[in-house]
Parts: structure tokens; C-alpha cells; sequence
């Protein structure tokens, strides 16, 4: 993973030349060489560890080997990969870097290692793909005197397949084509495609509850997780017997969404299902955003549901950022929609002829497999985007949403004009694009995509915006996260949105598995 | 509602003949009077409120008139329904009366409720329907001087539909044909039916987290709640603002089968769906139950998935419990399943002849609609049988558990063999009868009958083999209950089930919203 940026050098492409002419003509954007400092060039803050605290971590993990304390690995642990963490990053700011990186290897040595933390006073952060866009990987607030990143790379086995009940049991720092590779041997696939796919992991998914771009067909990570084991600093805690119990709270569901608060995760048992036969994806064009959610949400309620559902609103479609390789293709008119089919031949050929009847029923039209292609193709390279376009002196972030239904038109137009009118007011009138991504039966997600000029000082240009974002969010009944989760960049909303008892009932909680604070201080909870 | 049985008197049918042929012959029932006193021959215990505390309920309910403390009153909201509760009540065991019963009509008057209980040292029991069978009403352990049983009647209104969403807010106090009723107004079902639907309330449904007959097509009540206002001694606590959520721990979970141990459940928002246009049940006969579950696994895991799925043994079948209206009915050999198509015309016929494809491929053989109509019209009989055998000296009791696919086989034979041989060393070999009626991909549920002769004290004699069907479910991987609950009957096995550091996180979070312990003392939680 590029400790600047998104992924694999070597993938990223240019930016189009229709893209440079588009940032140009309708953004203002002038090219300036935004481009990162190099890894060398960045200082990073001392002291690491103090000696006692690196003996007491070396036993829990079987040796010196296994921690990391030298500049370039402390570097490649700090923050996500949010468009602020990349800003702050690239400018050289290292200020969030870890003390050391930890590397354990089993359940037992994460327990020793939460020990160990205790003793030395510091705060542990666990740490799998380091893909969160929400601050998810920099304490705050705490009075421990430095972090340790629990890097679970090491614990990346299937521990378990039964193909009877289909589940499988998968270790926290598996990233998900790992695991997909580890199933595939079995026949049997997970389904989570997000768009992190390619560098997160199980347990990311899990903490940060995570939805993948086939949740329609195969569900979010949270309908997959059956159980999991939690290591926290005071000892384990297993949950989930049976798909579905009324043995009181359903405590997997405490478990997911706790963002490393609670606990390490550090194993989960998953639901599996037979490697798909077929697959198809296809392009359907709608008039308006309006109409295109109207027969979305037909679809939803009614079925039958395709595995991949999404609806670009006007503008993505325009830009084109509905099919990312073909941005700057013309006849993008109206609102592309994205249906998508795995399965068996029989059950995805029915459910594709169905749906295109609902679909064509509702003024969609038909246009063949082709946008559905390019999606496919290009579905894990808007990250690589988000780099080029920072290296070309714009900014580019994302943010999303759900809601029930009937409060999606409204929470649409809100957030829309929250993100223009603020980022107009500070004199760089921005692209905002939104698509629908996650469909229910009773509502859907909203994933709105922010271009715009960069501001003298980006990250404190673009604070304003997100927080109007996040204003008008929850003034229109919506959820400050459908699937990016919380972190703490957005603590003060979700204080917000589940209410002081909320909160406290969740920090009773945290008071219980983990009474000294160590584990992610300040991140989903308040730390006072 | 029966004080000392189930439901409407009038709706009671005597034992056909054939039933107390089985009886005498099969387990040695003999023939004795062990009907109910009469309610006018029980004595309640004195004293009920003293003064102060009834005027500060009285002005917390908006006068005298929304409390009652006759004795009739307070017994017949005595207890729950299991069988040790209908023995010990019938037999005149008024131990565990309230003190009052309190009729609050608004979510406010609630919160005053509490407030009035905390300051006059009373403890708090949510009634619903009354339907327990876990020991879910009768409050142990607690240092407070009385209970009041807070009856939720009056709050029984639909507060609002949503027809875009296809959400409905409902109150608590709503009997399930009720809020059928007001639903049916508007076009839309909710689509739960346990065996408990005529009597209990929605309220109960989600703090027990209940799972309907239906549940294969319409989800478990926990599927179906989208939001959740709770009123607890410590506030308001409103949760739900979207289908799905990347906010953190999805916080109703955490509610739905707290038992009332937390808060005071006052409305809840549920998924609603159009009124089914066509109903069709049929059956279907396996060889055995392991030829008819593995027939249930491949539609829970391939599709397409019934409406109503259920499949009885051999032993369940043969004595013709399922379907209740055809006990004694000869040419009851093999495995009977009940399959169920509930929806659009075209959906029903879809699914159905599909599944059917799929049943015959896997064994079974179609045996028309008489079985399924049979079923339909007696499937909320079954407690009205019980009062039955009980009056004719024999006892009657359920149990259900849930777990993943391949612990089924070992799960079943498990419990029925420690049922049997606890009963049988006891001197009562017992009838034990099982099936499924909850299929989902990665496992099942698995509800067993039991009968035999009572002993000389059946609540006595009853409760070993009720430990060591518990006992077995732990050891072979079942969890404690699928839809039953907890209450106090199953606090024990739960607290083995989640372990030390998963009871601790839930008293956490019951100290944070309940501090001074006014709810549901013992139930759900040990109180120490």
C-alpha cells in the first residue's frame, strides 16, 4: 500500500487528458505540482519506545522480530486514507505516527499484548488494512503517553470451513482476496466486494462494519458475521452459537460497528456461499435521479433483487465517474444505473429477465453490458483517482449516508447543497456527484463524491464543508454513516445522533471490556 | 385472556378421545381430577401499595382510575405461561403477585412510572400479553419491597405508516391481530404469527425477540424492527434513523431481547409489506427427519425459500401434533413438512413449483394441501391442548433451541435423549416429540414437545429433565433459546452460554440505564 496514497504504485494511471480540461474549465483548479514529499524527506517525532515497554511487548510476541519501531514502518501506520489523512501526509505532518508497530500471532498474544500496553501506559490501535476514511487509526484525547498500531497481518488463516452449515471461520488480518482465494479452494466465496476490496481485512470489515458493492445479493458484512471472538483487556469474549438466538441482546451486533473500542477482534466466523456460475452486469439509463430511485426502490421492496444495484445521479453520470474508465465519454445523458447478476445460470437468468421487466416498467432503458463492464472493471480505481486528482491541485473527497426512503429526496437536495454552498462561499464552487449504492426495503444509502479547487491550507478548506455535510445529514432523519463508520471525524455527529444515553450505555460498555482506556482512545466514543 | 391457562375459554375443545387412548396406553396417565381452584378460592398475599406509593402512581398515570389492586387484577397478571407457571398458579401459588398493576397511555406517563417506583422503592415488570413461558414476569433477587406489573394496554396505537418506506410505528400494548387490523387498513401485513399471536403484544415481540411461523418469508421480529423508543429510568433512548448503519453498534440489537432488564420499550418502527394475495400450505412426507432436514437446508441455503417451512419427526408426526386438528389421524408414517407461499400470485406460483422440484429431488413426496390447510387452521391451537392434558393429569412442555446446520444431528439426539432418560429414571417416560420451524442459511431451530404422566409434584419433577435438556443443548453447541427467551429460567444456562465477560458488558449497560435496578429484577440478568 502506498503510504502517500491509495494501493499499488505501479497500477495508478494518469489522469485523462478530458479530466485536466474538466478540473480546468469548470472547477477553476490551476495545475500546480501538489505532488508528496518523499518517504525520506519526512521526520518522525521521537522517542519510540521506552525499553521496558518494547521487552514487555517482545515477550508477547514471541520476540523483537515481530515489532517495528523504524521510521519507514511507524510512517506506513499512521492515519487512513481519508483526503485529509492523505493531505496531512503528503505535507510531511506526521504528528499521528505510531510508537512502534506490533505484530502478534494469535489470539493469546494479542491478550499478552493488551497486558503488556497496560502495564507501559500505552494505547493500542489495531490496525488491518489501513484503509479508513474516517480518522479510525488516530487516537485522541487520551492520557497514555503514545500508541502502538496492532498490525494483525500475521493472523491471516482460515481456521475453519464447514461446508455443511457453510460457514467458515477466518482470521482478522486476512485481506479480503485472500480470503476469497482461501474459499475458492473450497468452492465457496464471501460476496464482500467494497471498494477497499483490495487492501482491507476481515477484521476492518467487522469493526468497521462494512457494506460491499454486491450487498443486495450477498448482504453487508454485518448479515454475513455468525460469531466472534474478541480479545479485550479483561479476556475474551465468544459470541454467536446459532445463526439467529433469543438468548437475550444479540451481543455480534455490539461487536460490529465498535471500531476496535471494545476489543481486537480476532477471529470471525462468516457465512459462505457456493462460487457463483454466472455473472452479468449490465447498464440501464433513466431520465432522472428521481425516477431511477423510484424503480430501485421496486425493486428493493418488490425484487427480484440483482446482486449489484446502483444509481448514479445526473451529474456522476455526466462526468462519468459512474463507469470510471470511461470518464470524459460522451452520450452520458440522464442516470446510469448499474444492475449486476451472480449466481447459478438458472436463478440469475430469472432474476435478470425480471428485473429488466421492472426495470423497463419503471422508464428505464436498456444499454447492454457494456456500462456494466466498465463498472466491473473499473470498480476498485476510484482511490487511485482521488491521488491524481490531489497530485493535479484538486480535492477530491467522499461521504455517504442512508435513510428511509421517503427521506431520500430531501436528504439528496440537503447534503447537495450543503457541500455547493459552503465550498462556493469559500471561493471554490465544487463538482458535487451522488450515487445510490445499497438498497433495503425500507431505504437506501447515498454516496456523494466532492471535487473541487484545492484551498490555500486543503484540509482546514475543506473542515467547513464537512461539517455542513454532516449538519444537513442529520437535520434530513439520515445516519452520519452508512458504511465509512465513525472514527473521529464523525464523533460529534454521532453524539448527536444516538443521544447521551446512547453514548453512555456504549461507554458502560467500554468501561467493562476495557476499564484503563487503551483501546482506541477517542475513536466511535468520546474519551470524556 | 385464561388466569390459570391459555386464551379464550370458548375456544377450548376437549381431549378427542384417541389423545387420552395415547395418553393411558403409551405413557400411564391415569385418569384424576387435576383441574384449577377456582379464582375466587385463591388468596392474595397483603398488603399491595402502601399510600404514598399509590398517588404517586396514580399522578404519574393520570389518576386512581389506570391503577388496579383487586385481586383479580393482580392475578391475572401473575406469572407468564410456561407449564410450571399454568401448575403452580392453578394449585394456588399466588407467591409472585404484583403489588399493583399500572396502565400507563403515553411514553411520558412511562417515564413518570419509573420515576414514581424508583423514589417508593418499587420494582418495575413490563406486561405485554403476559405470554411468557421463561420465567419472564415473575422478578427474582431483587432488595426492592414489591414489583408493580406496568400493563401496556392503552398504548395501542399505529402512530404512523409510511407507504414510500413501507415503515409503520407502533406501540407496544398492540395485540398482533390488532396491529394486523390497522395495518390491513392501509393494505400492508407485518407478517408475524407465533404460536403466541392472539394473545401477545408488540412490545413483547422485540423485547423477547420473537420469531414468527412465518418466518421464512418474513423475517424474526428482530429482522423487522427498524426502530425503537425506550423508556428507562434514566431518559429516553431513541434509536433507528435508517435501515443500516456503519454508526457504531447497531443499538437495536441491543434492545430487542433485553426483556425489559434495560427499558420500557414504548413504540417501535417495523418493516410492513403489502397483504399477501395468494396463500397456499401444503405437505409434503420424508422417510426420515434426516432425509426432510436436509431437504429444508438445501431451500434454506439455494432457494427458493417458502413462506412457512417446517418439518416434524417421526415421533411428532406418527402422534399427528403436526398439524393439532389431526392428532390420531391414521397413516401418519415418516416425516410430515409443512410448506407455506405467501405473496403476489405470480411469487407464490414461482416459489412453489420450484420448491417443489427441489423437495422431490431430495426425497420427499408431495401429499397435497389437506396437511398445510390442517396445519393453518390449528397453529395457534397447541396451547389450548395443553390446558387439556393438564387437566387430565398429564404434563405438557416446550423447549427450542437453534444452531448451525452440522450440529443438528447431535443437537437433537442429544436433548431428546436426556429429556427421555431424565423422565424415564423418574418414573415417567415421556412422548418426545421435535421439529423445525426455523430454517435459515447456516442452520436451524430445532422445538421440542414434551409429555408424559405428571409427577407427584409436577413443577419438581419437571425441573430436572428441563436442566439436563438445557445441559445438552450447551454441550452440543445449541444456543439456550431461539425465540423463547431468557427470563429467569434460562439465566443460568445463559450465563454459561455468553460467558463472565458477555454478562458483565450487559449489566454495564443495564447500570447505566437502570442504575438502582427497578427493571425486571433477575430476569435476563442475575441480579448479583
Amino acid at each position: 500500500m502506498l503510504w502517500s496514497g491509495w494501493g499499488d504504485p505501479a497500477k495508478a494511471a494518469p489522469l485523462p487528458d478530458t479530466v485536466t480540461g474538466l478540473l480546468r474549465d469548470l472547477l477553476g483548479v490551476k495545475p500546480r505540482d501538489t505532488r508528496p514529499l518523499a518517504l525520506d524527506d519526512l521526520s518522525v517525532p521521537e522517542p519510540a519506545l521506552e525499553t521496558g515497554a518494547f521487552a514487555a511487548l517482545a515477550d508477547a510476541v514471541g520476540g523483537a522480530a515481530h515489532i517495528r519501531d523504524d521510521a519507514e514502518s511507524r510512517l506506513r501506520h499512521t492515519r487512513g486514507k481519508s483526503t485529509p489523512d492523505l493531505l496531512r501526509i503528503r505535507a510531511g505532518d506526521t504528528a499521528d505516527v505510531p510508537a512502534a508497530v506490533v505484530l502478534p500471532a494469535t489470539h493469546d498474544e494479542v491478550l499478552a499484548v493488551l497486558r503488556a500496553c497496560a502495564q507501559h501506559g500505552l494505547a493500542v490501535v489495531p490496525f488491518g488494512g489501513g484503509t479508513s476514511v474516517v480518522g479510525g487509526l488516530a487516537p485522541e484525547g487520551t492520557a497514555r503517553s503514545a500508541f502502538v498500531a496492532l498490525d494483525l497481518r500475521r493472523m491471516d488463516g482460515l481456521l475453519d470451513l464447514d461446508p455443511v452449515s457453510r460457514t467458515a471461520t477466518l482470521q482478522p488480518g486476512l485481506r479480503a482476496p485472500e480470503a476469497e482465494a482461501l474459499l475458492a479452494e473450497h468452492g465457496f466465496t464471501l460476496g464482500h466486494f467494497p471498494q477497499s476490496y483490495e487492501w482491507a481485512t476481515l477484521g476492518g470489515f467487522a469493526a468497521a462494519r462494512s457494506s460491499g458493492q454486491a450487498s443486495a445479493g450477498y448482504g453487508r458484512f454485518d448479515d454475513m458475521v455468525l460469531g466472534l471472538t474478541l480479545a479485550t483487556p479483561e479476556g475474551t469474549l465468544d459470541v454467536g452459537r446459532a445463526p439467529r438466538s433469543a438468548a437475550g441482546p444479540d451481543l455480534r451486533q455490539l461487536i460490529l460497528g465498535s471500531e476496535g473500542a471494545f476489543g481486537v477482534i480476532t477471529a470471525v466466523i462468516v457465512r459462505i456461499r457456493p462460487e457463483p456460475r454466472a455473472r452479468v452486469y449490465e447498464g440501464w439509463r433513466f431520465a432522472s435521479f428521481e425516477e431511477g430511485t423510484a424503480a430501485l426502490r421496486r425493486l428493493a421492496q418488490d425484487g427480484p433483487l440483482p446482486t449489484v444495484l446502483r444509481l448514479s445521479d445526473e451529474t456522476e453520470t455526466l462526468v462519468g465517474l459512474a463507469q470510471p474508465d470511461a470518464i470524459g465519454v460522451t452520450q452520458n445523458a440522464g442516470c446510469l444505473a448499474i444492475t449486476g447478476y451472480e449466481g447459478t445460470e438458472e436463478d440469475t437468468a430469472y432474476r435478470r429477465e425480471r428485473a429488466a421487466a421492472v426495470l423497463r416498467a419503471c422508464g428505464g432503458t436498456y444499454a447492454g453490458t457494456e456500462p456494466g463492464e466498465r463498472w466491473a472493471h473499473g470498480r476498485y480505481s476510484a482511490p487511485y483517482l482521488r491521488d491524481c486528482l490531489l497530485d493535479a491541485g484538486a480535492f477530491a473527497e467522499t461521504l455517504e449516508t442512508a435513510a428511509f426512503w421517503s427521506r431520500i429526496p430531501e436528504l439528496y437536495a440537503a447534503v447537495r447543497t450543503a457541500l455547493t454552498d459552503t465550498l462556493t462561499a469559500a471561493g471554490t464552487p465544487p463538482l458535487v456527484m451522488c450515487h445510490i449504492s445499497h438498497v433495503y426495503e425500507n431505504g437506501a444509502s447515498l454516496y456523494f463524491t466532492v471535487v473541487s479547487a484545492q484551498g490555500e491550507d486543503p484540509v482546514a478548506h475543506w473542515a467547513p464543508a464537512k461539517r455542513a455535510a454532516g449538519e444537513a445529514v442529520l437535520a434530513a432523519g439520515g445516519t452520519i454513516s452508512h458504511h465509512h463508520g465513525i472514527g473521529t471525524d464523525h464523533r460529534d455527529a454521532y453524539v448527536r445522533e444516538i443521544g447521551p444515553l446512547g453514548i453512555e450505555a456504549l461507554r458502560a460498555v467500554k468501561r467493562c471490556l476495557d476499564p484503563e482506556g487503551l483501546l482506541n482512545p477517542g475513536i466511535l466514543l468520546p474519551t470524556h
